[in-house]
């Protein structure tokens, strides 16, 4: 993806700092030989570098190392070096080749302290699972002498803080449940009082947009995206999806969030029915709630896309979605929906009505189109229709690109159609 | 995920170089800011990693830094001081924050060089697409001098090869399937004649394992994992599969080929159908393959999987899956399936056969359950069904985790329920 020069902010661009936003520095390590192996994503560091720009911290390095000591530690004294803060993840098991807790007392010059209180703790977590501890989780009640325990409720790794040369380096475990567990409760807090944070609040919105494209919404917004600007506008688009950051700094919560509501009204009123949601919101979670306000339910079928727009619904805890299916060849849709020798847009809106009428469901939501081959690549005439209940609505497109694309794209816009549908039984007057 | 001990060589869990495979040691460098926001997962890193390790280079540090001159700077100089080889993705786009070719020239300590050639070259990428080339992308034309130009064929962005110190630096686009081109066709047998590679040649086996859990694979397989031996074994564990990694080291391809093959076929004695493939194939991929080989077609119901395993099979180029279905609930497998008050089993064979039936496709899969809360994730009693001309075959399991994790592993051992079954159709003698 590439990306608009005007989504990051100046200071980030041309390696100046901005006056008006002067976020504390972060470097963000990972321990561990299996993310140098490529074997396994590391979705930790990117969730702390989303998780770090809300709450007004910037990284500036991310670095990953084995499970070596010397190494860990030559990457420690590194980020120290050139960040304000540093947080690392990993190497906090019971094992041998677990050496954040060593690595960090040998940059910080001090010995390994043995805490009772972090021992009885991995005991109880132990009883409590019905399981003797192992001799070897012993390693974990031991952190670098001087730092501050971090309890670890949801697992047997304590995390820890330590400070040295003045600087904080925080050292959580790599599960991610117990990663963003730890993050949320205790890291944010301390992060917030070391940096006195509440003095200078940052705070950051975010807007969501769909059935948009970037250069579209750029032409839109684009005068009000000025890089040090407070309050800050910056854009990121992904496939379907158009991310828009507003972040403001100002003495306090109250106040940095009355600078960001006119921004975010301007926004929305230039934008229109294309903002979604805000921040957590997604667009799966945004339709749940609609049908949940109108009291509907939905079946799916696509052709195409494969069933990840279904599966995107089928990831919420609870689906208003009772049925999906998915037609892999023409012939099937033909028998499904009883159509032949159709426009796309015929074709979905017969298969929305004919799933929305098989699953006795409210509402029926149809993803139509086949791949072409094209070059290396593929195409499709798509279109995406939902009918039920009185709702009828239809949308076609083109598009190219490889198969798990045009699936992300397809599932995205027809998602964004039903959205759209809902939105005009939910306000029957912004009809447009 | 927690990583067995005995999955890292013995020189990467003690930091002891091995004396029998001595790979060369290689930072991976990216550069933009977009990745330190976290807003997207740095895929290229992993794919780098992973192919990295199959020539027989070791990753030992994985770096990523902003657009900002003198950090690019920094990170360089740290890599080629602790490494032989430094690759770097990103920043060579054709504007003002596009700083690889800079960074690595002042780290060279040469000025910059126009190279009319790579100039031609974007023009003529230009003119084929049949725009015209604007004025900025003349900056891609200029690589350190001294250095190898590398010819992107699939993009505008030149890549090259700077040797600094007497290192080599590879400087590739960012873009994914450029990265990927650029790697197969131009990385390979540079960095194979510059380490004298084909002198002592590594080859990699990978062996894939599908229905068995990481210890009984350890329990059947632990004596042969002599961390250091040539050939020496890895283990990887993901979810719903196992990976087993054999690494022999010898003077050409041949003789390492024959010092896998033993190895190999220990292992396939052992672990007997579990392993369902080798190297780059998938349980989707092997699954395509036999039904093609059997003439047959497929139809998959889901319920708490969500469409992941029919996904999959969509994902394939071409597929021989017909047509798939999610359920949403109890009511409406009673519905399709005419059972109620069953087991997990006989509902899902029930399924099973009546999505057969109704799509009037050779072979149905069906995979059943329901997810129950359970503290702060999910737990499922969970069966899997092949219904179909002569095959019959199920299997029932339980298991718990959050949502995501539960749908994979479900659609994995769907998905390998269904290669039990037809490997059974195909070997009907193979029967246990």
């Amino acid at each position: 993806m590439v990306m608009p020069y005007w989504f990051f902010p100046l200071h980030i661009r041309t390696g100046r700092r901005a006056t008006m936003i002067d976020w504390p520095q972060c470097e963000i390590v990972t321990i561990g030989t299996e993310l140098l192996l490529g074997q396994i994503e590391d979705t930790n560091t990117s969730y702390l570098a989303r998780e770090m720009g809300k709450i007004g911290v910037e990284v500036r390095y991310r670095t990953a190392v084995g499970d070596r000591l010397e190494e860990i530690v030559h990457v420690l004294r590194n980020a120290l070096s050139r960040c304000d803060l540093v947080i690392t993840t990993g190497g906090l098991g019971p094992t041998l080749d677990d050496l954040t807790r060593e690595a960090v007392a040998a940059v910080a010059g001090v010995g390994l302290e043995f805490r009772q209180d972090l021992m009885d703790q991995i005991e109880v977590m132990f009883r409590r699972a019905g399981y003797r501890m192992p001799e070897n989780n012993r390693r974990q009640a031991f952190i670098p002498a001087g730092s501050h325990a971090i309890e670890n409720p949801v697992g047997t790794a304590p995390a820890f803080m330590a400070v040295v040369d003045g600087k904080p380096v925080i050292c959580l475990p790599g599960v991610p449940r117990e990663l963003k567990h730890l993050f949320k409760t205790e890291v944010i807090p301390r992060v917030h009082d070391f940096f006195h944070m509440e003095d200078r609040k940052v705070i950051c919105r975010i807007l969501k947009v769909a059935g948009m494209g970037e250069s579209k919404v750029d032409s839109l917004i684009g005068d009000l995206i000025k890089p040090g600007a407070n309050p800050e506008l910056g854009l990121l688009a992904s496939i379907g999806e158009i991310t828009i950051r507003i972040a403001a700094l100002a003495g306090n919560h109250t106040e940095a969030s009355s600078m960001i509501a006119p921004v975010e009204s301007e926004i929305r009123m230039r934008l229109g029915k294309a903002v979604f949601g805000a921040d957590e919101d997604t667009l799966e979670k945004v339709i749940e709630d609609m049908m949940e306000g109108l009291g509907k339910t939905l079946s799916i079928a696509e052709t195409f896309s494969g069933g990840l727009a279904a599966l995107k619904m089928y990831r919420l805890p609870s689906s208003r979605l009772v049925s999906s299916t998915v037609l892999g060849s023409r012939i099937r849709v033909e028998a499904v929906a009883g159509v032949s020798e159709a426009t796309a847009e015929e074709s979905a809106s017969a298969l929305a009505r004919s799933v929305s009428e098989k699953a006795g469901s409210g509402l029926g939501l149809a993803i139509f189109g086949f791949l072409v081959p094209s070059g290396s690549s593929y195409s499709v005439k798509a279109a995406a229709a939902v009918h039920g209940e009185g709702i009828r609505k239809h949308f076609a497109w083109e598009m190219g690109g490889d198969i798990a694309t045009i699936q992300q794209r397809g599932a995205m816009i027809g998602l964004n159609t039903l959205r759209l549908a809902l939105l005009e039984a939910l306000n029957p007057d912004s009809l447009s």
